[in-house]
């Protein structure tokens, strides 16, 4: 007697704002490599022990698309991050076809220039895109991650209409598209500094809606060493007197964060871990510099001088030197699947467990990371015994 | 009616081997500074809250004294730290009375160059200081601490004799003082990566002593970063492929670790945290240079060369510029008050809760510092509700 | 017969602009303490073997005097010094009495706040200042030489009045002292990014006065590194693409850089010397933070990333952790002697060989510190025999 | 009447020991590339303005070929170093015909393990397919340049044969080669700090030879530096007190320094320019270490302390992360041309004025990099004006 044919396996999508950028470039080639057994899991936590069996979507049965407002095709881009260093040579190759089928699946985002539909407008053509891209891959779920350029901080100042009533009240970009995907139904995940759901108007959907949503920054360099450095000093009870840092990157990235605005967002970010882990802020700045010969490698100075014993004077200084897309990509495909997972089992609103991942998690997450880890590791272990 | 006296505070003893040394000086100095209010207590991890009524023997109520084989009176070694910007100057003089009285505390060690006592003779005198040492200050008990040079490894070779029977096994002089410290009924503490009580030898005693006891070797700069760096790594799945470093420093320890038995002591233990973190032991190298023109100053640089996701190199470095006995004065004053109120709350054996401290802890500790500050919180919390 | 008496020997004035600062204070308690025997020269250069015979004045002929602004006792900022590490311990009282003597040849300098002085009776009482101090001390002649804090750029803008007429034009402070120095017919030396007498009002009564003078803005620190290493990269025909640095100091000087505008004027010179030596100006930005913990501790981090042969990606990173006063110090002395020994052999005009002390030298000044050097030590030959 | 045709353009042949290595790889495929015009040529000294119209055999008439003891063709080879990332990818396709044709001048070289030739049969086998390598070309002569491994210190030992008599010296290998380059007619380079030309018995061969040569051992990162920053402490009268420095590396030469012989041998040459820069011997050891996982990538870490003005500690640390082959190869390019021109001029014996390049320059070198790059200028106007 033959065996009954299985039941096609579920696909769950993940649709990223700023499709075309590195960072999305680097998921989907590195999610088909991975997927294929081409290259090791490195820098995915989800494929390590301890979430084995949590009921994660498999990579090979995650279906990528997005929006971007560039239109520079996928494998185009994918060619320009090997010329950077950041794909190795001849992988776009080897998984052409996963990234051509990532390329049809992309839609033009916006508000470009000169656009003059409304904020409901925007937000609905969003969602009609995200719902579609549902639909027709018959998929069970999509999240959408947020891995776009950092928008300045001015952006998303004085808004005073409505969404609801779609009164054009200058939604960020970054809101726009996260109203969207609360629209569309779909879990939502910012990786990026910008406001995204962390916007005043959009409160209520998100409470309405029912959706689990993580946000926001990821970590990646210099504020994940923060986030150990940090607990040490306060654990050895060393005081920090001053804790100084300067960025250098090239890249998309780079020329973004030369944007003062858009520093402020990403440095808010990197010194609210100093003052949660350490109890005070100390003396001290972060600098970004655009640099664009560094292309997407980005190299990170930490100089933290600190007191110890009868006041005797100390240093430690940090270089981390390390490729910002592939330090981000292994962390955007785990965030979509946790989600994607948490949307599965019926969890709802912000998701603090995953301040793992993230510069400026949602409150209830520790600061130090070796705690953040724990709850991780604990929200792993609620999601094995969670419905499916 | 006049209020009854209350009872005379006992006091505790802390006996140091190597009382003449940096270390021991700087602890002598700095618990009399800090106990008179002249210092705060940075990098006391048992003056922070988490320590708060677990009924610690307070800094003012240690009485110090030991064993040194040189005869430099504490006094004009603690100038020679002011000189040398360890100590602060004017604080020897501020707390001179203190340290005048540890000097009178300090006998003659051993074995001495043409010394011909026997291992025995050489535990029953060293015991027998201790003891004249407890009687004399009227003291609850008294911690022995090693804070004497590293050892070559070679002294702790084949000893196939029998303390019990004294039959001159040729023990190395560590192990002498850490007999002797079970045979004079004290709690004993190694903060050296010298053997101790890690010899064969003293197994059986140390299991029938009924005290407790922790060691080895105080995790004060490389190591300390390597146990939170480690587990970073291994958290986010990075691979880390070579883990290199080199140690400058001068003073007395830059001397002795230059001998390369001695060297290799220190070494095994930096290495441990790397192989117990990260999994397997990454390739790279620890140098440790005697450099007289650092004195007591050490610096410490660690390039870690990892992968990332698909393969990309990635980079840390870093580089810290430490004093060695600031960074280890109150981490021995910390473990002096922890076992002693171990042994009067009634504990025996190791104490791997006591791994914080350590390169080497005692099995049982994790290797995290993260869960070795986690288990030490925990020790203080048994130790709250425990006898007194 | 006796010996005839030998002719007194004639002594040099060195008049300090900014008196009371940590630079100022290290000058003095440093020329006293070199004079006696008490320290080696180390930092200057006049007292190595080329300028032996070069006719300098001995240190023990200097006699100190300054302005200032403010009113705190030298020996008490001797006495801050050594609290902050910058000077030994006990040196200060070992040479009180020359400190004494230089602090009663210190006068208020201007304008202070409310100041209705103009430009011209500033300058009058400025120079009356000096030529009394000359007068006073039975000096052969006295050297001026700018170590006050760093002005802002800014107020070195459109000056459209006339020094000459006194017709109140707004001088920066630092170019009325240039112009005192001037009318009280002294060398000048500026040490500092401040305009003083790189003011279009004074470029005429410069060339009239035929006075030497040399600046400005010594060198001690991240950009005596970039003018060896600019050459080395431009001598091996590597490609620099970026130079990035950040600088990292207390002290008075942090707080003065803080300030854009002067921060302005310092990196301007810091980026003059990589053009120079490099052909061309590369990517990169640098960076001044005030962070007080450090007190007179500086450090700077350059970052260069250059390309080798067929594009290969290189980088070197550089850390500087000096004491900027007494990095300065020794060069004060250093100009004083040279710039004196200079108007004794009747040279006038700007000094381009002096150009190794200084990030933006004189016109004619090479800029590599190699070719700097070579010009030093030519101008010491002309000097040995030069008149007397 | 049409022009006569111009006499072709005389071929200069340069004969790499370890012709299969990394770094005589990089210089085949590159010696190409930048001929061709598709890289520029960067890092390549003789390629700049002062090196024009010098008489320099351009690169296009260099002929590559030489000795090596594996058998890996070199296209292979140069594929491997595209994986490591020291070539870029599609280069060594896109010169294939240039190293096909290097990779049929390849010999093998010796002695092999069990090769029962004396030094005098070995010597006359080189020379011959030195000689052979010439006449195949219609070369008008050909430099013989050493870029193989290190040998270990103790190869070079005590030696009493006469290789003019062929007695069974023992002569290391790189010795051996040398006086085959001796016995074909041609200059010499040794690039490697083994012992080539320095050996006692060779020393009356190169006199009576009448040929150029120079070494030895190249100055790529470390010594580099070490060769500028040198020059500075010492013009600026600042006291090194101790230069620690550690060198990580991987690839073949990783490997071959590991042995504690040849790392002597390395050592010798990075210590000598500071005792003679600086005047004396800091503190301070070099350490080198074998990475495999960095590849051909190198990393080094100095750490300079230094004492300024009044006894103030200071330190300087550098880390220079550079790929050692591309640091080599444009270097070994500028040799081969400046020595061939050199032998076209009738010049003979050392020729210090290549100090420039090497660590252990020929005697009557300036050890400072200034006075080496001004030295070689000057070799060049020599060449300029020298016989045709």
């Amino acid at each position: 007697m033959p065996a009954e044919p299985s039941a096609p396996r579920p696909r769950t999508g993940v649709w990223l704002v700023g499709a075309r950028g590195s960072v999305a470039t680097t998921v989907i080639v590195g999610c088909a490599a991975v997927a294929a057994g081409l290259h090791p899991a490195t820098g995915m936590v989800t494929e390590t022990a301890p979430f084995a069996d949590c009921g994660l979507p498999p990579l090979a049965s995650l279906v990528l698309g997005g929006h971007d407002t560039v239109d520079c095709p996928l494998p185009k881009r994918a060619e320009a991050l090997v010329a950077g260093g950041v794909l190795p040579h001849g992988l776009p190759s080897a998984v052409h076809g996963e990234v051509a089928a990532a390329d049809r699946e992309i839609r033009t985002g916006g508000p470009l220039p000169g656009d003059t539909r409304s904020d409901e407008e925007l937000i609905e053509s969003f969602a009609a895109d995200i719902r579609d891209f549902v639909r027709r891959g018959g998929l069970a779920r999509a999240v959408v991650v947020n891995v776009a350029s950092t928008e300045p901080v001015a952006m998303a100042s004085v808004a005073t209409g409505s969404v609801a009533t779609g009164s054009g009240s200058g939604l960020p970009a970054s809101s726009l598209y996260a109203a969207a995907a609360l629209r569309a139904g779909c879990p939502y995940v910012n990786f990026t500094p910008s406001t995204g759901l962390h916007h005043p108007l959009l409160r209520a959907a998100a409470s309405a809606s029912g959706l689990p949503y993580a946000g926001r920054d990821g970590k990646t360099g210099q504020t994940l060493l923060r986030s150990v450095l940090g607990p040490m000093f306060a654990q050895r009870a060393l005081a920090v007197r001053a804790w100084s840092g300067t960025n250098l990157l090239g890249g998309g990235d780079g020329a973004a964060l030369a944007d003062p605005g858009a520093a402020a967002a990403k440095n808010a970010g990197k010194e609210r871990v100093l003052t949660d882990t350490l109890g005070s802020a100390p003396e001290g700045e972060v600098h970004i510099d655009d640099v664009p010969a560094l292309g997407d490698w980005k190299t990170a100075w930490d100089h933290i001088a600190f007191d110890g014993f009868l006041g005797s004077r100390m240093v430690l200084q940090t270089i981390w030197q390390g490729c910002d897309s592939a330090l981000a990509a292994p962390l955007v495909l785990d965030l979509a699947r946790l989600t994607a997972r948490a949307h599965e089992a019926g969890l709802s609103g912000p998701l603090p467990e995953l301040g793992f991942y993230f510069k400026d998690p949602d409150p209830g997450s520790p600061s130090a990371l070796a705690e953040q880890y724990a709850a991780l590791v604990g929200f792993a272990g609620r999601l094995r015994t969670a419905a499916r």
